[in-house]
């Protein structure tokens, strides 16, 4: 893939953070991280693919609980050493804790604190 | 500073990727890197502080340009390893480059696009 050549994976041993956003509220949803191969899977399927660092494997975002991301752009960045992606979540939410965001922890006097309800029940998903 | 020690900068060397969005648009501006002690610094100074990679040392984003991003809204995601800054960028534009976000090429038929007119033009900015 031309596209994947033209990103610079050198920096972080392979990987390019990737920050998924809902293309249609604008809400950064998660960030992950993609190799080369993440990269073309998540350009050829149209599905965000992330490479798992604890893992140290692929994963297709909503494998295992049906939450996909679809995507709908792709941009990267003056370094092109990063990339954003809009996409439409499929399912009540991206974090596997059960929140639509995996951003639901905000800075408040010196501590992090959740700063909203959670959008679904993960035991009813991640538990079988 | 408990905020910091309850983030995880082990995953990648000392290091988080850290989200810039404006926090009146929701546009995706930059995504950098911060340490422990560029966290610190951006919690107690209110401007985004990253640590360079390809400098290695600190830098306060805008202390070249003056195009600074003040701090509005700081939260961490569920591994605690990356955070998301809602940001007022000072100045016409984020990128060295020009351009009101990083984020100005976007994938088109299989190749980087540039999708965006500049907002400044760089040389008036950062060369003397």
């Amino acid at each position: 893939m031309g596209t994947t050549m033209q990103l610079d994976f050198d920096k972080l041993d392979g990987l390019i953070p990737a920050v998924m956003q809902d293309h249609a509220t604008g809400r950064v949803l998660m960030v992950g991280f993609m190799n080369a191969e993440a990269f073309q899977k998540t350009v050829e399927t149209g599905y965000a693919t992330f490479f798992s660092r604890s893992r140290n494997k692929l994963w297709m975002k909503g494998e295992t609980s049906g939450h996909r991301l679809v995507v709908k752009e792709i941009a990267t960045d003056c370094d092109r050493d990063t990339v954003l992606l809009k996409v439409e979540a499929l399912g009540p939410g991206v974090c596997h804790e059960g929140y639509a965001s995996c951003f639901f922890r905000r800075l408040e006097n010196g501590a992090w604190a959740i700063s909203e309800a959670r959008a679904y029940d993960p035991e009813s998903v991640y538990t079988k």
